[in-house]
């Protein structure tokens, strides 16, 4: 949780906290505008729902008869609704252990009733390894729950993403043990921008079973948009009313994935996000600081002094992510489609001064 | 599920299906836009949604000590979350079987492990008769589930709407047999505009344990807002949270209701809402057709003969809500805050002309 | 619930409350000490499970590539897991509003996350009209739960059978319909043996998907043989585990199966019951009281004025089922196994003889 | 999972592998046939419970103001439920991971709604540096679910007991904490016939919140007594109807519990089993094996040679426990209240022999 504090001059703390502490993209508050009058058919079956499900498909490279396009108010519903969409009550989940829906969601899968299985990841990650061994230990049935789904994000919790080679590795393993493939895309944007990604969005169709694009994270008011494999997607929306995330109004999640996809405006919002992280990394590296974890998106886990922690603190907002025992802390800082250049810049600039300074 | 066809020229039909076919009022989409770019905290403590629960606090004339008030994207959210948070498992929810968690939620409650125990209505509503019944007609325990809310809708299903009178004798049971008092406020703003109603907000808050009052059929883009009484108000926000209703970007919802209720919006647009069905429904009276209920707020529910709703159908789209066994049919027509008065006059005009021609 | 009083004497008032009020058929102890010190494989998989599972497949006519066969300790247990196992989240039970599922396990399918559709019941009984009227009714997707599975229970909550043509009527509904059909077994063995049965427990097989005989209230200590077709059976016994129903010593369960079904005791305990009833009712009606159902099975549903009752709860230990308006009650009379003969003939005389002195 | 094989003869190998593989203690059986003819009240209110709660009392040292007493059928029920009793939804469980509920139970905590929190063994028990990170890691609410519950095994799943110090030492943690404490009692019986032991079933009850007393692996047919705290006991016979484990003959869980404590039986049958234990553990040690968990109830963990494994399964059915990367493999020998004492001596026998043979 983030000690924050005030700067001296009335100014309010820049937030790196987090990607959703400003509203929509400019470009979607204004589609939203454009299409609000007219009167749309209700709970998803809109046009505006239908053309974003099109452009959708179109950067998958599939056809309607290949994937069902879902759209949901928050990731939260988007793991939720799929995980109990595929799975039978006796059915587990395995997950990286600092994966979102192990310890972000409040139990929400859980409360769907199914288990989840933790694996430890490396560099944030799943690897075949850890993945294999745990589909060994939970054999022993029917004592055991059945391991039956495949969780992982991309990018990943800290911020790392998965090569195509890494995800031919875990999709094949999971042909194999016929388990199904879920990637929580909630930062699937700023993935697929990263300079280390060689994957496609066509690539992740092919990997997957379900996968979820995050709008929340990339410049939407909020929504996430679920692509199914057509053999899992009967009754999929049943689930989306039964979990209160079929809204009467689903043109206002269509207009906004039509927006971010009727041009580019998806990717590059996303490559501004990594760019600006990119920046706070280069520096920090520069003057010497150790990060934590690779900045391969629009995460930056950097280890800092005490001193400097709270120096920061005075004039920007972030997570304290863990405090070392050595008196170090590592530090948090996430950059979005809505960070200002001039304030990273000034954060930049801030770091610099403090630790020549204290040298 | 309507008829709909196509009328001769290439006109869209204009749609009295529901209140909730277009976008969200303009004053709302603007409140949106001023809002935008300032950085807000997270998860709906931003200060957009702590105005909200302000100015709604006054209406109700309530301090923060007395309720607390939790803003969800949907009503289905509102209800599920609302009876899985005050319910044991073991417990049940009193409900007329036409209530919206008895029939149009796809078993939402149900999915949350509770029962439903289903009563006939009068005029659309809950009588102390039919609940008393329904409390004796389930004691015996523990092979019955054990009874513990009452849920009810105002306006109802049918569009009418409780007095205060009717509220009060209900709230009372309720009292007297240990049951909490839910009230669907899906329709609140139009069952408050109501010429019959004589509750207030504060009179709906003291009689009931737990409420709801509905943006999304009351000009939002999409919303609801929860208020719960103190005492069942302790974690209430991690069933938010677990069912994907606790929104990142919580600023959007607390926006929205801040601007509804900043003025008296939210009552105006339901006053025309209610305005609109009036004029609908005393045309019908007047040109000698029966209503199939009375029409108290934004429904109207009236018996036609086949060939005019065929003939309506072409420059219409509304819900034939019951085939009659004479031939005529009960149609639904919903108005809403964006109904134009021009279509209704149109409508008017249309059934005026249509009966003068075959009579 | 009964009003029981004592008798003048210190005598304690005999039962016919329940088919459930002894132990076990003394054969079925006689076999649990027969084969208590040998060793067996645990959790189901005994060789006396397999010898019943066995035994019951002769009497079904079917092969094990046909039915699995799982025990369990109650008949709730073999509801629940039976209805969890085969749906869906969304998937909604078809039942009498007077099923036992419906209003005497405290909401254990909802508790699982399944909604309840309920029909009345005619003669104790499900028809094809109210079948297929709930089934239109239940049509508006996504916002209705999904119909998916009838339940019905032979012998019926009053003590009726289905006939063989009723059950194929029904069994055709649900083809056509694409419903599951699972027959609640608890009284099948005075279902089978009652004079107006005409079906087998093949044509059982046959007609259902699943269904389960009853051995709690058949003379076993307690236990229920859940019968089912193949294509349902997958997973099934993780459900078992789940759900706390799968014993560490289904031995127990298996060697009571064994002893009903090794020779026709089964059907014979039934007899009994069913003939201990038929007694209690050709006297009453003999007496001119009026039968509030017909007696088909071990359950005598009988109009008696409020004096004779007050007399016989002297005596005797039952229900009243109901209180009528005209002062008149219906009582329950419930026989079974191991219901005496000589306590019957005592009730008979007891009954006659005040009818004589009373007209 | 077991390698088993015939022995050369036709002999049918003894098995050590579990304390379920024979039916009940000979005196349970006998009051069962005593007991079996008289009429009882059902669902657990006959006689025959009752005394066995006041005999559990007597043992507790409690009166009926104290605690409720239920007996469940097993002891996956006893889990699911106490715990579904007792947590709101949202509220998590903290368990060991090598926990019973946490990898044997099929994922039936989970499927009550219910998230899992996992913590590392030391000696096969919860520490209170362990117990006391866990907390601290999940704290971040609403995100996380809430630890409500502590969750441990006496004895553990390794044989092993908890002292009287190292539960206070928990017990006041959990007070602290705001944690209930969970004691699964499958095997208490031989816990506390451990001469390890210190603790005392008065200590137990104070100490916990919930526990349960193992039947089914101490004797009788099958059967747990859960023993609630009086301010939790609210509700729990609607959550065992609603679970399936109220059984309609409850009196067969009273009489075998009766007879378990209406003398020392539990207490005998439990030393027996340690006593066995104990005998192979010595010997196994006297011959120089490494233990790979101490033996101090009535499992035994011993690591031993392949060549000498593969002899005695031609004798004996156990598990092979691990397979130990330098070839040797942890084998788990169980013994229980029926354990032959000529068959151990000759597993005694056979494993001096072998080892004197090979070295």
């Amino acid at each position: 949780m983030p000690a924050t504090s005030l700067c001296q001059e009335e100014c309010i703390p820049y937030s790196l906290m987090d990607d959703y502490s400003e509203g929509a993209h400019p470009q979607i508050l204004e589609a939203l505008l454009r299409t609000n009058s007219t009167q749309q058919v209700t709970y998803g079956n809109d046009e505006f729902s239908n053309a974003a499900r099109h452009l959708i498909r179109d950067k998958i490279g599939c056809t309607e008869d290949e994937a069902d396009i879902f759209f949901v108010p928050s990731g939260t519903s988007a793991n939720l609704i799929s995980i109990a969409s595929c799975l039978r009550p006796y059915e587990a989940v395995i997950t990286l252990d600092s994966g979102h829906i192990a310890c972000k969601e409040a139990g929400a899968i859980e409360a769907t009733g199914h288990k989840l299985i933790l694996v430890p990841a490396v560099d944030g990650k799943m690897t075949p390894n850890n993945l294999q061994k745990a589909i060994q230990q939970n054999q022993f049935f029917p004592h055991m729950a059945k391991p039956r789904l495949l969780y992982i994000s991309n990018a990943s919790e800290t911020g790392t993403v998965y090569t195509k080679r890494e995800l031919t590795n875990l999709s094949a393993i999971c042909k194999q043990q016929n388990l199904l493939l879920l990637m929580d895309g909630a930062r699937i944007g700023t993935a697929l921008a990263s300079p280390k990604n060689d994957l496609t969005l066509q690539d992740i169709f092919q990997m997957t079973d379900i996968f979820w694009i995050g709008g929340t994270k990339a410049g939407a008011l909020m929504g996430e948009a679920i692509v199914v494999k057509k053999a899992l997607a009967d009754g999929f929306v049943f689930h989306l009313k039964q979990h209160g995330a079929l809204l009467a109004k689903g043109r206002i999640l269509g207009v906004q994935f039509m927006e971010l996809f009727r041009t580019d405006l998806f990717f590059k919002l996303a490559s501004h996000a990594n760019n600006m992280a990119q920046s706070i990394s280069a520096n920090f590296e520069q003057l010497g600081y150790r990060l934590a974890a690779e900045t391969e998106t629009n995460q930056v886990f950097v280890i800092l002094p005490q001193p400097l922690v709270r120096n920061l603190l005075d004039r920007f907002r972030f997570y304290i992510w863990e405090q070392m025992d050595d008196g170090n802390s590592v530090v948090r800082l996430v950059t979005s489609w809505a960070t200002d250049e001039m304030e990273v810049n000034k954060f930049n600039a801030w770091v610099q001064q403090w630790t020549v300074a204290n040298n």
